[in-house]
């Protein structure tokens, strides 16, 4: 209902592509297609894995796995390690992993003050990270997403460099993004902008001949939630709230690890909640939203630092606030206080089992935390969020939607590798 | 992850209880049992329906489906309506309803000023509806426990004489409800009571030697919505905010007809989202609550009526503000703006298809929803909440609690008949 995904078809021509291996023709097939899926996301979780202890976790036979083994290694989504393993009965099996080279996701970020590419390999690895800090406020659309392409190229470089080959690109974008499209981005001063098109079209113009990419486009919020949820570590919520501070404060909502996107893919804007109804005007057109109080802009102003001083301004609110500078701390203290009203408003509407604070709020948690954890306290129904709860927490990704947006193009292949398996 | 079911094991003994007809053991029984309900909700849905539209619709054979009916009828669950219909090749055949009599769910609703009982039948009519309005603040909750059993019990007597036969209780209430009992119930002033046993104990008190049924409890504004999407005809959205107007205010997000319950079962508590955070203190221990400006008390005491005149009290609101009284539409007018500032938050961040005014708000939505509208198409991100989008509605039933849990008994039946077959 939102956002095309990277294995959709592409919006642009493919001058020179191959026909794809497989179409979903026979019954054969599919069932085929889903075993090698199966078995390469097994392998994927399990990160070092026998073909035995592969066959016990999905449930086929050892001969069905070693077939499906063998296409995978062949396609070059598996690798073998060369250990064996020879901890239970029968012949000692050779550890399988998932290939650190071949297919990659690529993932760009076009932030208000940033651009951030990055590509990811079949096993969630970042391998490439590209960051140009970068004014893209009022700058024409088009413009921009040429910048971006030309940061992606160098990161496609390094991706080749390293033997990967990047299957799909996905762009994480501070507004409501659906079809490929751009509906609104406040922030940037966008309004219908085609991205997926007018990325696909840079992309094709820096690399002539090349086989075209499918592209695809996400809000930046729902791709750093996804980020946090696919490599937040082991302690990471199954259901949370995600935070993005930027210029903009965007939100995502992950309820047992599936994103809730809204019945049109807008859903997320907690940036453009009300914190005061009466409060300062917004580039939305309303009044008072949060990111009046919490957002970059705002937090710069309010702590005597020049608004658009980006992310070295952000590094200067950090240093001062642990210098214990009254305007900064000042300015965090009233950002903590904002972020809590609207944060209490959420959780008794929507009831997450933990908040999570990314983007500049993960630096800035030190200060932000105590004064949002009062408020959820003292707003909150429940008892669920009591001071020391626990249930806030800074995200354990510097917050990261480049690297969701590239795992993104990495959680397709392993849903059907076949789809991405080269033309040999 | 919340209230128990009412398909779930009673909470207090079965004195005289047969055993039931089927455990889920062999998988022949459990495909049986699935394809028992499968014909069930056909004939449900479809209103009146043959064998052989039947076999068409669910994909079994003929044959398999003529001897799941004969079970389905000699349970009860079926009746043929007489008539015959021919309109295919064949033979003509009977036409097929779900009973009238026989198997029926009871829905009681205990909220600030009303308890309201009511008993649905298989087919989703409501036969039975008996409410009182008596004050439920501060009463032991004991005591309201047994004054809604003494209801229940008036209800089933109308419920047999119609010849129903109750297999579950639902109850629906005003706070956070999880496990069989109320964590929160601010405006009921209750605390962690279990109100499922509570409320099973009374009817076994006032039921002597009957088999006790089995007792479910949830968010009066959760079944509330429930039933807006189950009865609220061929219109109604599958993805909604749900708000009830009460003493307190309830709101239940429902997505692609699924409710959303939040991790711990307390979603949906949109009375205590902040709509200005230095506002009058609320009974929840916050400041500034959407209930201290919207709710039944605030629009009530702002009209110049008498806070406490409960029902007749709303009903004089509506006939003052539709003769143009100055105090009653500016009571209005202040609920509207407050539920504006609160709801364009939640659609900011939820992006739902449609908000839908229930409770006292679907009789006073010629007032209210202007100045929601405006608050919404000033606050809301998207384009889609223009003044005119008709996405803001009244409830299209009289926000009805009670229909909805006996109609959450009745969903029950119809997804395992056999587990409340009649034993003969």
């Amino acid at each position: 209902m939102t956002s095309s995904s990277p294995a959709s078809p592409p919006a642009f021509p493919e001058p020179s592509a191959p026909p794809r291996p497989l179409g979903p023709k026979a019954d054969k097939d599919t069932v085929r297609r889903h075993n090698l899926s199966l078995v390469l996301r097994a392998v994927h979780d399990e990160g070092e894995i026998t073909r035995a202890q592969v066959a016990a976790r999905v449930g086929l036979t050892r001969a069905a796995v070693s077939s499906l083994v063998e296409q995978l290694l062949e396609g070059g989504f598996l690798a073998e390690s060369g250990k064996t393993f020879s901890g239970q009965a029968g012949r000692p099996g050779t550890v399988l992993k998932v290939a650190r080279t071949g297919v990659a996701g690529l993932g760009i970020e076009i932030n208000i003050d940033y651009v951030t590419v990055c590509v990811v390999d079949l096993g969630g690895t970042d391998r490439v990270r590209l960051t140009e800090h970068l004014d893209n406020r009022d700058v024409p659309p088009a413009d921009v997403l040429h910048r971006a392409a030309r940061i992606a190229v160098r990161a496609t470089e390094s991706a080749a460099e390293q033997q990967l080959r990047l299957v799909g690109v996905q762009l994480a974008l501070p507004g409501l993004v659906s079809g490929g499209t751009v509906r609104q981005a406040p922030n940037l001063g966008w309004n219908r902008v085609a991205v997926e098109g007018l990325l696909a079209q840079a992309l094709a113009a820096l690399l002539p001949g090349r086989r075209a990419l499918p592209v695809g486009a996400d809000n930046e919020a729902n791709l750093a939630a996804l980020a946090e949820l696919w490599c937040g570590g082991p302690g990471a919520p199954r259901s949370f709230l995600y935070l993005s501070g930027e210029v903009g404060v965007g939100g995502a909502l992950v309820v047992e690890g599936q994103l809730l996107r809204g019945a049109h893919g807008f859903a997320g804007e907690i940036g453009h909640v009300v914190a005061r109804a009466d409060g300062p005007p917004c580039r939305c057109g309303a009044h008072g939203c949060l990111e009046q109080y919490a957002g970059q802009l705002a937090l710069l102003r309010n702590a005597g630092i020049d608004e658009n001083a980006g992310v070295s301004g952000v590094a200067l609110l950090e240093r001062r606030a642990a210098a214990g500078a009254p305007d900064a701390l000042a300015a965090l203290h009233t950002a903590g206080e904002h972020l809590g009203i609207v944060l209490s408003g959420v959780v008794n509407m929507l009831d997450p089992e933990a908040v999570v604070l990314g983007g500049i709020y993960r630096g800035l948690a030190p200060w932000l935390a105590p004064v949002v954890e009062d408020e959820l306290a003292a707003r909150v129904v429940s008892d669920l969020w009591a001071v020391g709860s626990g249930r806030l927490r800074a995200s354990s990704l510097a917050g990261d939607a480049a690297r969701g947006a590239a795992s993104l193009v990495v959680r397709e292949v392993l849903a059907d590798p076949v789809a991405y398996a080269e033309a040999r």
